[in-house]
């Protein structure tokens, strides 16, 4: 059975930071069956002791796990319900596939791009795991600049606890909205919890220097072919930065949420490629980052990740992101002239 | 309500493992109420969305957080309920204090020690933290040697799944045993869970190499000062290891009963000294890790872990430990004649 939702606090908080009219599913139908989905992940996941492979690659030849696939099928299931969502795509099925027949008449007409359960390679020791959703204006992701088109953007943390990040920018909206959720399972049943918010505005920006400062240097192999890679993990190392790295996009952004500072990087290098996915990872994160008061920038061409129009549902590229002037600085240190 | 814990196939699986007599107490009621207070902790943790610090710090200094003291309570109360553990004492309140008179006539005496909750800093973002016992002959550790009076070790481990690594090295025992074990809540109702074992044989020794390589560098500033270990850092980076570092000592540790292969360095320097305490740290940890065929040093002194006895309750050290051949590699590496 997959868990209800009270939705009635959350929707009505939604509702009073988006635009009085024109987001009425948004606030009541597409976000609601998103956070749905991610509960009843939350649920299949504390039983699912036996990660085993499901016999198949998905279509970018990763493993497929039991567990990635359940957690496809729930957040499809959720989004079948809503009449808004005209089409969704995920990393597991990277084709933009009809859900909704949506009317012609509808002011709102959405497509979703997600990653049902990232971090496969940590879900076996038990580390936190997370889903990532993107939700875009429109049928199709495809030719629009996520800037403009992808409106909100949800990450799913399931640890000790299940907690959600939610992020808003909507056209016409007055100010970005970042926030925390988390999710309370009923004492008396399982499928009867509710999600309720734990912080209504997650930033980064705060008015003090941080006493301690972050970094999570991903795909940290890069540095054996790229110098200026390796002098800057060396930098944080030398300016005592304190390393958390635990190689799950997710937890390792939700790290920063909390610390209200750090950095996070992915570069790219001729022998390293560029390997997130701009639908299904980069852009969600960088709205989500970018709605916090941080920065999200391409690693490979400095650019911001919710400036380039999308090309297609395959497309990737590296990740430059967290705390404003960390990722500058960063991006400038990366971007020296080889040794 | 406390989970009730179906105990009956560990409980077996237990006996079958230990010598035939004279550890009735430590299959039947010492581990099993350790197993159940893991279980409460996961349900209490799950619930915990406002991670608070409870207004006081622990003997050591450190912050108490909320959830520190429920977890101390949870283990405390399943402890009294044990009448062979005559002692405990943790790192929240590191003194032995009494908990069963244990019977003159009784062929079984233990003491634990415990660190309730593992992992303050990273629970707020909700990574995945952990649970820390271990079980001793007699009514003291102070003053023996942890290789011959620590008979048991247990890990809780809380992330998207709870499960718990149980490691077993009782004098006339076959041969060491580490095992996995998952914990499944009732789809009834909660409180109604039961413990299974997932893998009986955990185990980082295999016929063949590695096919990745993962490193573990904790207290990265220390590299600041320490050349060698800078070196060492760099080593693995140029060598494509893997980074995973979460920071937390049990899901730092669990990630290499996954992959089969890890090194977890914990470096002592003039500049930043030993921290993990021994008895509810490091003496544990090192059990588990030989258990599983992995190698546990003392990173100051280059000694065994369990080789040392016990001071006091408050000594501390730092750590080496994993893949047995990457644990001597690191520990040459360091004592290197510093340049």
């Amino acid at each position: 059975m997959a868990p209800s939702l009270a939705t009635a606090d959350i929707t009505k908080h939604l509702q009073s930071v988006l635009p009085p009219t024109g987001r009425e599913a948004l606030a009541t139908s597409v976000l609601p069956a998103l956070l749905n989905s991610i509960a009843s992940i939350a649920v299949a996941l504390r039983a699912a002791h036996h990660v085993a492979l499901a016999g198949g690659t998905n279509a970018f030849g990763d493993d497929q796990l039991n567990v990635d696939v359940a957690s496809e099928n729930l957040v499809r299931e959720a989004l079948a319900r809503c009449p808004t969502v005209a089409t969704a795509s995920s990393e597991e099925d990277p084709v933009e596939r009809s859900v909704s027949s949506v009317s012609p008449s509808s002011s709102e007409v959405y497509t979703v791009g997600f990653d049902p359960l990232d971090g496969s390679s940590i879900i076996a020791p038990n580390w936190t795991v997370g889903t990532i959703a993107g939700v875009w204006d429109g049928a199709t992701a495809i030719g629009s600049r996520p800037a403009d088109a992808q409106v909100a953007a949800v990450l799913g943390v399931y640890g000790p606890r299940t907690t959600a990040i939610v992020a808003l920018r909507v056209p016409g909206q007055q100010q970005p909205v970042c926030m925390e959720l988390g999710y309370t399972e009923s004492s008396q049943e399982k499928g009867d919890g509710h999600w309720d918010i734990v912080h209504a505005n997650v930033s980064l920006v705060t008015s003090t220097p941080p006493k301690t400062r972050y970094f999570a240097p991903a795909n940290a192999r890069a540095a054996a072919e790229d110098s200026n890679y390796r002098d800057l993990v060396l930098h944080y190392i030398t300016s005592k930065y304190t390393l958390r790295y635990s190689g799950g996009l997710v937890p390792d952004l939700v790290h920063m949420f909390t610390k209200k500072h750090g950095i996070y990087l992915s570069p790219v290098t001729a022998a390293s490629k560029a390997k997130l996915r701009r639908l299904y990872e980069l852009c969600p994160v960088a709205l989500v980052m970018e709605c916090a008061g941080g920065k999200a920038l391409d690693a490979a061409t400095g650019a911001s990740v919710l400036d380039t129009p999308l090309a297609h549902t395959d497309e990737r590229g590296g990740l430059i992101c967290g705390t404003a002037e960390e990722v500058d600085k960063a991006v400038e240190w990366l971007g020296r002239e080889a040794k």
